[in-house]
């Protein structure tokens, strides 16, 4: 089960059952609409906070999930759930109004795969029969929190991302019909001493590389196992920095190998600056985009890497740099799909 | 291995090896210095910020674990860690320094008993040779965070809890030496629209009433299979509420079978209202004296149910009541031991 020093690999492989996702109106002009399960118009989607708009969003997800598998949430044994927002309000609000047994992850954007990866982990201890992960971000709530309230209109460099609102959930069952997951590698904290929170994609590049290299090493896989490896919100600055990074451990991956979650969810005309980030950018594009492009049989074997700066605007105020995570899931079609 | 609906019993009986506890000046004073490795005489710790303090805190917990294990940072697999500040950045910081592969994680108080549950089910499915999880709490970044500065010298009801300075970690190995982790029951989030931030216990008791319940329901247990059940940090208000509610469900536990860490971590004569609080209380109470008591026979069967109020200022102010979670954690006596 442990593969070399920090990956391990599923022996009972549990399925991706069902998945729901949820966005904003941002999401809905983007570039996949088609990923989303249920789209809002608002921002607010009518509640009086931000924060509480992110909750409906959650709720969403994990609705949209189980009506597809046909389950109650009585039915699931464990959800865990994590997002950006100071003491996880948002998950823990959705977690008290759905009543599963809950488990709060922390990883910042990368918190999508963490879910994920111990899902499968606890799935494959025979530790539960339903397991429900869900990532979640929300542009405003975000903005307000970590930088300034958007109602200020302040600028931003040409460098920085734009957090989507959006939740993304999966349901993992133990059989089924859907998508397996086969492996994971958790990330270890990389800072090489970038402390620019409008340049998140270029501090979060190391360590994308670092978990890649280490997911090769460890599962004695190579790049030529996946069809496809994606970073979480990388960006343009990050996408290519993480290219060379992993160039130099001798994996050249291409662009049609090595893509970003954060660049496929928005048009290129969208003022998204370097691209989406978010925990939910992540979740809503494997779970929405990807996984479908897998029931269609377009894609086989799918890295997905998602990637955390796991700064606070207190650190940055204390003049820290940004520690950076990064957390590997693989995701493939199972033997009935393939 | 999954007992009922949200329940764990674990087969493979992972055992803790080694514990590390550190504290501050206020745990230094109380009722269990005995109970720390390392106590620093001043809340600053030489740093600049109390946050950063809160990670020297971690950091020693980590290392006087490996030390008594006479293990190197690079033999352990993982590092599961959290604390109660914004996006958790003692742990993330501390996790830097360390270099272990890291999974953070949030449920306030109860995160001790989360990380422990969690690192547990990652050995059972040989997910990992060796496993640190730690959790801890900073009293003044706490209260800087959640409620004044404490320079600001702003009174509080008698029902508040004193966030414990301190820091408590343990080494998960699947054989060796030392007391075995049983069973865990992961909590629901219960809320019963309590809001007062300066009484947490009370807001908490009917979530940790609610895992107690069941914790004995779903591993066909009851508190005579126990010598001790603990809570993480009920207080003095909330402590009786939740020997109350179980009361009502069959469940008669007096004193001596039902305690609470935050009653154990100070003297009466401190300062501090109604008990402990933080991560790090049930962390160092649980890893620095409750086991120190089971090596020396006085204890054979404990479980450890950690509180956690998942509330934020944000929330607060947002006129939310407070989410709440329990998780429990059965730790026994090994076969050489009792």
């Amino acid at each position: 089960m442990l593969a070399g020093k920090q990956s391990w690999i599923f022996d009972s492989k549990p399925v991706i059952t069902a998945t729901g996702t949820v966005g904003g109106p941002f999401e809905a002009n983007g570039a996949i609409p088609e990923a989303f399960d249920l789209l809002h118009d608002d921002l607010w989607i009518g509640e009086d906070s931000y924060e509480k708009a992110q909750t409906v969003l959650i709720e969403g997800a994990v609705t949209e999930t189980l009506k597809k598998a046909s389950l109650k949430k009585e039915d699931v044994n464990f959800m865990l759930a994590g997002d950006l927002v100071n003491q996880l309000t948002p998950s823990s609000f959705a977690g008290r109004t759905i009543g599963i047994p809950y488990l709060g992850m922390f990883g910042a954007c990368s918190t999508s795969m963490e879910g994920l990866a111990i899902g499968a982990m606890i799935m494959e201890a025979n530790g539960a029969r339903h397991i429900i992960s869900v990532a979640s971000s929300h542009n405003t709530a975000t903005e307000k929190q970590f930088r300034y309230p958007t109602e200020y209109g302040s600028q931003k460099p040409p460098t920085a991302q734009w957090t989507a609102t959006a939740a993304g959930a999966c349901l993992l069952e133990k059989t089924g019909t859907g998508p397996v997951v086969t492996k994971a590698t958790i990330g270890r904290i990389v800072d090489m001493g970038l402390s620019d929170p409008y340049d998140m994609g270029g501090a979060m590049a190391p360590a994308a590389a670092d978990t890649i290299a280490a997911h090769f090493r460890d599962t004695n896989s190579k790049p030529d196992d996946y069809d496809l490896i994606v970073s979480g919100d990388l960006g343009q600055i990050g996408l290519p920095i993480c290219r060379d990074l992993l160039k130099q451990q001798g994996y050249d991956l291409d662009h049609s190998k090595f893509q970003d979650c954060g660049l496929m969810l928005y048009k290129e005309d969208q003022p998204v600056m370097a691209g989406a980030s978010g925990p939910g950018c992540s979740a809503v594009v494997t779970y929405g985009h990807l996984l479908k492009k897998m029931q269609k049989g377009e894609l086989k074997r799918l890295l997905v890497v998602a990637t955390g700066a796991l700064l606070s605007p207190l650190s940055y105020q204390q003049k820290e740099s940004i520690p950076c995570i990064a957390h590997a899931v693989s995701i493939e079609a199972n033997g009935g799909m393939s």
